[in-house]
């Protein structure tokens, strides 16, 4: 191979710098997802295909990475379709397994396979990669990891309060206050429909609705009719245009423009014990918002939805999402599991940390201090030094050859190494080490346990 | 789906207790791994199917899991193939990506496409799953996290003294006393097969000597013989069937049968050195042995070559291994690059420790205590104190529905949770809360104080 290798478009390498911001930013999700009671499954990399195929609809299913099948996977191949030169449908006859999409499937696949061996109500979480064949550009990728927590088998509202809480907790933890936690409910949606009249128009309504602070309530209402929500639907649900206040006003608001729908009156009472008890517990850093043009996913919330806004100072969209689902694993056979879950978007949270400018320093664990090698003697009596500083825990190393010192000391500074241990007959005629602070450039002269102590 | 869904053979489940073990596995590899100065690097779950193609053999080709193209992927199929229906001559027209087979072929090509920007030595670490498609079997699976150190951008034998050194230090830290690291090299076994005068004969010699044990001298003599060894050949390696004592000995005896070998002499000087730096350091609890009959990859490492055996009460195949290959990235045309590496095998290793029942009771990591649900009002007064004991890092929960008492502390049984916490009117009158511990039954009542006290 002469040219340069290369990876997959839509895929990266992790450079040590990036996987240890990544880590950092995994291990404060992963603390407290355990604080919070939930515990840690993984499923494989990839799926049978049939588990994932038709899970996400038809642009999901293409967007789908499928595996071709070992060995001469054209005997087996579909004649008629293989003549007919039908990628579509020959896939299935040469390919069995998929790439994992997302986790929430495996997740109801997992449920349902070990229902047996599972204690509910089960909280589990799961950080792993997932691949989409989407066409790459900034944030998106190919290759890229989802933070889910879900609980299975309840339908009490309390895992909504203390999901909003989980979200506010680890948003506060890695120093992003001031996220915006928005709150819907599938149900109000419904509601707004039946009194529009048009279930159909439901997106429609939503997404004109959404861009009422950019075009004004005229725009608005213009585009909502250019879609065919007649004048009268929108008359009725005028409060809209005009939704501000506290929680408890819209949600008041909204008892009374949703009160001849029972499903919309549900979704507000749900909406009330979920705000008002988080409201009573308080938030950290974090501003609990209802926000009812909130749709994401339609088809698939049935109750609360939530969606996670960065810092109004960073320019970026939501840094996480979820909902209730009444029917999780009912696509698998297993029917009356209600779930509700949240999910955390690593990299767009790792972007707005970096633009914040908010991982801390110590983030990047590099070694505490090179030895320097003069040769194999001054080696051997540094290393014996690294294996004692090693089994207290702290991170030291060997320069590994002779090699000139300016070379060595370069290296350091390069790796960001802060300290270096000289090693030379003076130090070893006394037992004794030089430390050499690379910042400052100061340099003493100390026995093994002042050398520990300087670099514990 | 109406059958139970299930996932491909050769993969797995991970269930929270197991996800735990792991976890705890991977984290001592991990944090020694740093100890040690390595850093952490990730690369893509697939590579284009060129960087992978050729590198492992033609087993290993076939082995490898493609990626089917996206899209209309038979438009561009190589017609011609197609027609044939040779399936491993389509492949290249239909599949572009390839899953990981290994972690060492994508970290050369790292090493190459970011020479710019490494500080060399490079030292890096790197835990990851890969694939293959391998006839699954006990202890074989198709999908399997590899954990491997490497230094690049070094000749010095510090490295392979210090791989030793890290094998001893993760495999005590595991509670894994007695593991023998059997150490080796290509140059020795070069050596041989010069003095012998058949290097074709190099793997049948060492197979056969390895059976020592069972078949004794003449069982062995007599299968090097039907090999085509000539009699004279093995006179001449005489010393080795008799090959006992401690490793200077060892190395002794090597050096005075490999004397007519440059290259089986330099084998011996590299040996002595690496050895002779371990024994005077020590290790913690492993075993050093030279045995030269070890030959993992032979045709890729060129000096060290290490294999470790389990402690010796445990019948299992070896957990981990490794070796110097002095030309790691001139596949992708960076030439002069050593490396020297060394990997753990989790899955065997997970099951050592299982067999020896050596996994802390504490690892798997369940909530501490689990608050009753005796209805709104209780779980309110609970969740505020729930919320103070996880800003303290205590993982608590509340039992999410006002389910019938018995059901809900059968719950924290079932969970393995010690603590249970009892809200009821008199716990709410008096500001405190009921604390019982679920193994005694003893119960207290206790200020949040002393709850926080008691949990932590």
């Amino acid at each position: 191979m002469a040219s340069k290798p290369s990876i997959p478009k839509g895929t990266r390498d992790f450079s040590p710098t990036e996987v240890a911001k990544r880590q950092y930013i995994i291990q404060i999700i992963k603390s407290n997802f355990e604080k919070f009671g939930f515990q840690p499954i993984e499923t494989p990399s990839f799926e049978n295909s049939e588990t994932l195929m038709g899970k996400y609809g038809e642009e999901g299913d293409r967007l789908i990475f499928k595996i071709l099948n070992s060995g001469d996977y054209l005997a087996k191949a579909n004649a008629t379709h293989l003549e007919n030169k039908d990628s579509t449908k020959l896939t299935p006859s040469i390919s069995e397994k998929a790439l994992r999409y997302d986790l929430t499937v495996p997740f109801a696949r997992y449920v349902v396979q070990h229902q047996n061996e599972i204690e509910f109500p089960f909280k589990r979480y799961q950080i792993q990669p997932v691949w989409r064949a989407d066409r790459p550009q900034k944030g998106r990728f190919r290759e890229f990891f989802q933070c889910d927590a879900d609980v299975v088998g309840s339908k009490s509202l309390w895992q909504e309060v203390e999901l909003v809480q989980l979200y506010d907790t680890v948003f506060s933890a890695l120093g992003l206050n001031g996220v915006t936690i928005k709150i819907n409910n599938r149900k109000i949606l419904s509601g707004i429909a039946e009194v529009i009249g048009a279930s159909d128009k439901l997106i429609d309504f939503t997404v004109a609705l959404d861009k009422l602070d950019k075009i004004g309530e005229d725009g608005v209402k213009k585009e909502m009719m250019e879609k065919g929500i007649s004048e009268k639907a929108i008359e009725k649900v005028q409060p809209l245009f005009n939704f501000t206040g506290t929680i408890s006003e819209k949600i008041s608001q909204l008892s009374v423009l949703l009160a001849e729908s029972s499903e919309g009156m549900k979704g507000v009472e749900e909406l009330r014990f979920i705000c008002d008890n988080v409201m009573k517990l308080g938030l950290n850093t974090s501003i609990l918002d209802l926000d009812v043009t909130l749709a994401r996913g339609l088809n698939y919330y049935t109750g609360a939805i939530f969606e996670v806004a960065p810092p109004k100072s960073v320019a970026m969209g939501s840094i996480g999402g979820g909902g209730r689902y009444d029917d999780l694993t009912g696509i698998f056979g297993l029917k009356n599991m209600s779930g509700v879950g949240i999910s955390f978007g690593l990299d767009r949270i790792y972007l707005v940390i970096e633009e914040l400018n908010l991982f801390p320093e110590t983030v990047t664990a590099t070694s505490k201090a090179l030895f320097i090698n003069y040769g194999d003697t001054e080696a051997f009596y540094g290393l014996q030094a690294i294996q004692k500083l090693r089994a207290s825990g702290i991170k030291v190393e060997l320069y590994p050859d002779n090699a000139k010192v300016a070379k060595q000391f370069q290296h350091a500074d390069k790796r960001g190494i802060p300290f270096a241990v000289i090693v030379g007959e003076q130090e070893m005629d006394s037992n004794s080490f030089s430390l050499k602070n690379l910042v400052t450039g100061e340099q003493v002269l100390l026995d093994f346990g002042g050398l520990k102590n300087a670099l514990s």
